[in-house]
């Protein structure tokens, strides 16, 4: 079921990964910026949080990927991320968003989607309803709020990703990447994993470190998903609680060897 | 001594928390985000931060109880949380106010004293130099800087209870809860929730989970505490050393089951 | 090797440390406030987090160590440290300085420029091409770029330091501190203290604390960086991964006896 190139390649993506430790921008929400830059330091990234206006532009230059992230935002902090997106795109360094919290409210809505418009983003990831409120007023996609599972927002993504011109993950039981052409779904991780706050902003900034090493945007989100899975399932393999979880997870970030994730990625294509 | 149907409404209101995980929108300090998101998902709830004037609003409709904190504050997040109290007050969803530094500088004490001017708070929790710092000028409290004990305040507690027509939480190595009428004491808890940073916040948060599924605030209060420090007891018993304390916590927030918190809650009544 | 004289004075800072339990205001990034308010707690200090304009000068007041950190920095938090800073110098409340990401950007250099322009700082800290990004135009200590290691920088660091009438700490597999007379080389510390994030963070609000109980500014230093890096082999001593590497340093820090310090305490002078 697993697709061995796409094993093969988390495996390539998280040695290349250690071995040129890029550069990650993150302007993140407050929540979780400790505990991302934990995750990709682990990882073997090095990151680095700057949101003034002053210096987000010359931060980002020296940047393999931009990370943007829209929980706890006002809007200084979507400005900091205009000017930095803006200037990602004039030197072709990638761009992941994260829609935290998109179709909650106005703000957060009205933000994610005026990042998108105003920059070429190169991967969204959020879970269901986050992405599929992304879609525009006459967007096929118009009536997702029925749907609550990656499988019923399938056909949807795909729709999506067209019409956004990018790369979509819709993270959940089982992860979907699209963009709109390729279909990847990764079975890898576990259910602790939504009982500890920031883990898909993990998974997002993981997203980016791999985008930072592999230059498909598709390959890149499938393998930086399974291996976060995988280190899901080996923390989860040592505690059952999520104080000692959320350490774990660190653990294994860290301790993954490329021949276990070849072997462990759960990537299949469709 | 322990209160038979306080410890029986502990384990239902755990219950009912797990049951029906209330989101619970906090305006609340940089240093403690992460942990208190961290505390709430472990407990059963689901948090949510946001403090945008664009978004406060919206979001507080959508949640169970509004925390506010003030550490860290400046004048924009005490307008969040003014604009979010007024809605809050609006809906009914109750507002746990916390008065993180009231009585050590200006600013704090008095963006504390204007929230509970202009808003209708629910409950105050603090130490109770924070606590008693709330009493106004004319107050009978007055010349509780002396109070340096949870039962030199009890008096002055009851007294600024009425005063400010709130439910007051003054916790310390026991605490009180008193709505000016009814005085609880809940002597669970353990020294080392005194050696990690953001314990009172967490309180604080937990006592918001409580009042979204409990709508008398003095017992969703001492339930909440005696909750919290049980699980303080539970990590105290497998470690001894802060760090490790921290994680274990989030553990027993976790891992309690509603017969042990029946069992092991210790509120009395007087 | 070991300096016999600050071994003892190492163990001596440290239980005065836990005796007085100063308050520590420290004006820092988002990325590690949780982290470094939890060491602090841990070592025995007081910590507390403010960065209000109208409340820094009075915050400061009650502090024995003022620690300005300009990871995250933005104007506001810069005018935030000048003010406290200001009021620190007026009041005797020593001042260390952590001039995160100097060199990389024109804000940090520049910002982390002004404060040293501007205020009487007793100490700098951070890592080898951060610490030489402060040398003025027409130093002696251009041409730094090249340095890579402490040693290197070693001749760098006492011109400069006498330049800027500071006491400089620049960490890095062996630390070295100095005043522009007396150089003090640090050897404790573990290769994983650099996979978690904050670390150099941590080591400057320590620095903080130490000068809180000792006003001779090498030694504080010197001696703090020792504490901090024996904690960091009895971490390492633990675990070999850095999620739990984090926690366990934590714990070190609460549990090193004094004696334990002075036998294991690494300072050369030279």
């Amino acid at each position: 079921m697993t697709n061995p190139h796409l094993a093969r390649k988390a495996a390539e993506n998280l040695k290349n990964l250690r071995s040129k430790k890029p550069l990650i921008h993150n302007i993140t929400n407050f929540v979780v910026m400790n505990y991302t830059a934990n995750a990709l330091l682990a990882c073997g990234a090095s990151p680095v949080m700057a949101h003034a206006h002053e210096e987000v532009e010359e931060m980002v230059s020296f940047a393999g990927a931009l990370v943007l992230n829209i929980g706890t935002l006002t809007p200084y902090w979507i400005e900091s991320m205009i000017k930095a997106g803006k200037k990602a795109n004039a030197l072709n360094v990638p761009i992941i968003l994260d829609p935290v919290g998109s179709g909650a409210t106005k703000l957060r809505t009205d933000s994610a989607k005026r990042l998108i418009d105003e920059l070429s983003i190169t991967v969204v990831r959020g879970n269901a309803s986050e992405v599929l409120s992304l879609a525009q007023k006459d967007s096929k996609t118009k009536g997702v709020d029925s749907l609550h599972s990656v499988d019923d927002a399938a056909d949807a993504a795909i729709y999506l990703a067209k019409e956004l011109d990018t790369t979509l993950a819709i993270t959940g039981a089982v992860d979907l990447v699209t963009d709109g052409e390729r279909i990847h779904r990764i079975s890898n991780g576990h259910e602790l994993m939504g009982c500890i706050t920031g883990t898909g902003c993990t998974a997002t900034a993981l997203i980016g470190a791999f985008l930072a090493v592999d230059t498909d945007p598709v390959e890149a989100t499938s393998t930086s998903l399974a291996f976060f899975g995988l280190a899901g399932e080996q923390a989860a393999s040592k505690t059952k609680t999520p104080g000692s979880f959320q350490i774990a997870l660190l653990d294994a970030l860290f301790s993954i060897e490329k021949k276990q994730l070849e072997d462990g990625a759960k990537i299949s294509v469709s």
